[in-house]
């Protein structure tokens, strides 16, 4: 029950981020009405359907349950109509911040849903990770590039890393909502600080 | 068992136009044989996959029943050994009938089988316009483009009207046939006729 | 039992020589050691995972059994730390035989696998062909480029044809090992003399 709580209320938090994350995004390319929510929803519901496709629990939520898809359209909705008065912000900070916090969100209650279904620790890390990064990944493919995950190196990684604490606390039967706060810290912490500071893992190739 | 039926016969008939459709587009940019039965396939039966396991329906219809992907086959094979006749046709005009056909089609079958499986009103709209965009999304993703679906905006929009009126129609406990007939129309109307004036939702920026 | 211990074998040889493919053709991008894991695990993983999928064995082996992305995970790491032994091997050569052999070792267990789920025969030689292809595409797409499999042509093909040696061999009920490796070599025979003596499919118009 106490684990089901966190993974709703992070889950809800982590939909409304990714919808103002995605919605945000796509005023600035100058989309339509329809098309930013449809990017607003893409990047909120993305990585808890594939989540949920994975782990068998069919629908997901963000169809079963209305309040994923219309926490994530009304979103969408908000940010459009308030679009000259977010206009004039520089885009790029408070979206690094709020893809962030999603993706802190995202990576502990994906990993805490896939080891209440009992999955392997390792899995589970995986679930996480790809929970977090799934509808950032989609939104990039949809509108035609590289996602940032393979371009942006301390970012899958900081999702993973999320994980695994959620993964490890689990294993030392920890009580739970430290755990997620924790997981979710180490995210944020470490995408945040990678930006500010530009760290990179070492590559094959010194990036040209 | 009417409602079985009603789906059955809109998914076979919007496979083969979907199918037709795609065929037809991958003629028009040169592909060998292969080549254009694996883009008829993607497009006539990728929408359904996805809301096959979305909905936890699997295997999939299209992989399960064996009209499906035969169909989709023969519908690419037969248009491949007739692309001298087709050639002199200007593609557009009939490959965006084929297409609104197709979408409406999907659109009624995939809000329809949304409900028989329980799903909550918003989430079998939703699911309808997935099933309806999906295979056309998969075509775009796999030639590497934009989806259409981002920059042509009553396209997923007249799917969503298409479901809802199915939806609706359910809600209120109306004959299935002829709220299925309305759905489509619903789809198909609205689609061409935004093709044929031009419509456009309100954008955040105009046209460049 | 028999089959399941030819699927095992075959998936863990497919996942390892996938990953091995995924991580020299990241190191030749010159991606970091995060973005060489992420490609050999996303070759390695995900035509197994779709094929779990859509036959409904959710959560796919590739998270539920920690082999498989242990496996990916360090087959990756191992060639990144090999990377300057490996740069100066002209890449492409060994390059396609580990992506022949994968492609032949998805195409047998993909088809075996679901044969097993009870598909019906043309279900199971197509879902034979998207477990073998799902990693390439999925590698393709992220990177955005045109998926190989819609370039060349006797690639998707060879694939389908060992699935469909599989299918025939179950039909006619053959012993299951002598049949996975004729279908594996069916598949891997064709793929190298394809390549070796640029073998073509029919094309709606000479290539350009």
């Amino acid at each position: 029950m106490r684990m089901d709580r966190i993974v709703l209320a992070g889950d809800l938090a982590g939909t409304m981020v990714f919808a103002a994350e995605g919605a945000m995004a796509a005023i600035g390319r100058g989309l339509d009405v329809f098309g930013v929510v449809v990017v607003a929803c893409v990047v909120a519901l993305g990585g808890g359907i594939i989540r949920d496709v994975l782990i068998g629990d069919t629908p997901p939520s963000a169809v079963r349950d209305w309040r994923y898809p219309a926490l994530a359209c009304l979103t969408g909705l908000a940010l459009f109509a308030a679009r000259h008065v977010l206009r004039p912000v520089p885009a790029w900070y408070p979206l690094a911040v709020l893809d962030a916090a999603g993706l802190s969100l995202f990576a502990v209650t994906g990993a805490e849903k896939a080891l209440s279904r009992g999955l392997v620790p390792l899995g589970a890390a995986l679930l996480g990770m790809v929970t977090a990064i799934g509808g950032g990944v989609m939104r990039d493919i949809l509108v035609n590039r590289v996602p940032m995950v393979l371009v942006s190196d301390i970012y899958a990684t900081a999702a993973l890393a999320g994980a695994l604490v959620v993964v490890a606390g689990h294993r030392l039967a920890l009580p739970g909502r430290p755990v997620a706060c924790a997981g979710a810290a180490t995210c944020f912490g470490l995408r945040l600080l990678a930006l500010h500071y530009g760290w990179h893992l070492p590559g094959a190739t010194p990036p040209s």
